[in-house]
């Protein structure tokens, strides 16, 4: 297995190390390639995304990103030249992000019921596709436009995914998130897709939910989401929602998945750089270990992937929730549990 | 006060009838006129806002409406024809949705601490200007556009508003409320604006949250918020979610202002139609009636306003959560409230 490593910004090294400490224990033989791409590489040159290290990037099985951002960079350089240009350019569609409430985990909820849903975010378009522009900028007759940009070939096979996923899920639900009593064109096609591809799973039940109300849904029933799908910035803005509502934005994790397999996926945890907090030992690293887990099923490593998953699972039944030990500690006892096999455990 | 009133569909007509008996407490020599706009209008003539009617209704001090929307026309429909045809026409820029958590009132948080907060929603402009399009329809090369429009003529008036608003607060506290890292050229026209009109604000602090980010705080740390500026689509998500934090959509009120007055402006509950349970008594009157504080407040009935929305807190504080009673029955009770006046209570 040959995995590139773009640690990044802020905390984005200290997870990272304790995630390849946790892969190490399921993979010695991984061959491991750092990238340091993020803000330092960009003060000291320039650059943010080199052709000859995309070129590079593409020839490694899957990619690990810890996180991307810094306070001493313009906000947006780094998230548009570093972090979605690897979406777009390596045709990251299908943008994956469970969200599981797990044992012993609390989150803000007085009383969420089980939680364990997955949302299948669109990721090549949508709002996100840079499209728009300043017209008469700096004057009072200044206009600012943002196109989202979707094509019945870039929902298709998203909305064919998400169906897939729901197919192999024992609730076989699958929800339509998005604003389609406003939003007439996107999401006419949007509907419309989902109509077609579920005539070919007429075992999956379909619901439809628009973006405003599904944040309701997430606060006081959360439990009604099995598969969500949706577009790239409904996404965005969910699986925060949905990563606050399961216990907090330490334990989301996420991949970034060209379905077909002609380029290499990313898993990154769904937290940014956290720049207050870099550098001291206070992040949380499981949402970069279980990204490690998503990564392991996504090259067939089934078994492994699970039973990473499952020593989260025990770690988080077991930790002590207020302090739950420094990222060290926390990567040393994920990959001691993963070492002993917990998988009867959970 | 002349007041033009459309119950509209579902649980409309229910709640405004409540709210309208709040109003002769206050108001007894309010002229009201109904307009019978809807989904049983349109399924017998068409109809959904004739430009005749347009014309009466720009003839009131204001507009109360209850709800909008009704399973048997198709989705869109009443939404884009009738209530966003009515903020569009009618010139409703701001957009204002308080959010409070009431003493006595559990939301689904396990400690949501003091809410207390107001978003002031852009409410012309964003993805809410159906600007796109469909091309190559029902082909599989078919693309869906939407495109978000925002002019500095049009956020700088909510901007304003916004810090005015803040100003008159006593934490003086503003956040702004985009995605500026991915939308580039509407999040600059955004930010800059709050820049600009910040400094004639020197008082308000002023803070920035991305969309995502935001959604983690309201369910997390939701006091933090004071005054929250944000554009059409975000504002949509932001008050839902904040009303669902605070309580519940029974009980959010919104104003769809017209600052200028050159236009009524138009109240309604932030709750939409509830098909589901229109014509039972379930619905809580409760939003509908602190639509109507609202408008008080807008028109200068200050104290009028205080009234009711004192005599919905000592209601909220007193009532029994589990069973509040029937719709009629709490409007009944908050009537009989504010005749009684119980400023004092609270
Ligand atoms: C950093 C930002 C560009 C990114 C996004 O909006 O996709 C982040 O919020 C995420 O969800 O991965
Ligand atoms: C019904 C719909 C068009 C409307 C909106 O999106 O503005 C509603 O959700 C609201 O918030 O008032």
């Amino acid at each position: 297995m040959r995995l590139a490593v773009i640690p990044g910004d802020g905390i984005g090294p200290e997870v990272v190390s304790e995630a390849l400490k946790v892969l190490g224990e399921v993979a010695p033989a991984a061959e491991i390639t750092n990238y340091d791409l993020g803000a330092a590489r960009w003060h000291s040159t320039g650059e943010l995304l080199p052709e000859s290290v995309l070129g590079e990037l593409r020839q490694h099985d899957a990619i690990l990103l810890g996180a991307v951002g810094d306070p001493t960079v313009p906000s947006g350089i780094l998230e548009r030249g570093l972090l979605l240009r690897l979406r777009f350019e390596l045709d990251h569609h299908v943008n994956l992000r469970p969200a599981r409430l797990y044992p012993g985990v609390r989150g803000p909820l007085a009383d969420a019921g089980e939680v364990d849903m997955v949302v299948v975010r669109e990721g090549t378009e949508g709002p996100y596709t840079n499209n728009g522009g300043l017209l008469r900028k700096d004057t009072e007759h200044e206009v600012a436009t943002e196109v989202s940009v979707n094509t019945a070939f870039g929902v298709r096979r998203v909305v064919a995914d998400a169906f897939n996923r729901a197919e192999e899920r024992p609730r076989k639900h699958l929800t339509l998130v998005h604003k389609t009593n406003v939003l007439e064109y996107a999401g006419s096609l949007w509907s419309r897709i989902v109509e077609e591809v579920s005539l070919e799973h007429p075992d999956v039940t379909v619901a439809y939910s628009h973006v405003d109300a599904a944040t309701i849904h997430l606060v006081t029933d959360p439990s009604r989401f099995d598969v969500v799908v949706t577009d790239n910035l409904f996404g965005d803005i969910l699986t925060d929602l949905a990563a606050a509502v399961t216990g907090g934005i330490g334990l989301a994790a996420s991949g970034n998945l060209d379905i077909t397999r002609r380029n290499p996926s990313m898993f990154e945890p769904v937290h940014g750089s956290a720049p207050d907090i870099a550098g001291q030992g206070l992040a949380d690293p499981t949402a970069a270990v279980l990204s490690v887990s998503l990564l392991l099923d996504h090259l067939g490593h089934k078994e492994a992937a699970r039973r990473i998953e499952a020593s989260v699972a025990f770690d988080l039944a077991t930790r002590d929730q207020a302090s739950p030990g420094t990222t060290q500690a926390i990567g040393d006892r994920l990959a001691a549990l993963v070492s002993s096999n917990v998988r009867s455990v959970n």
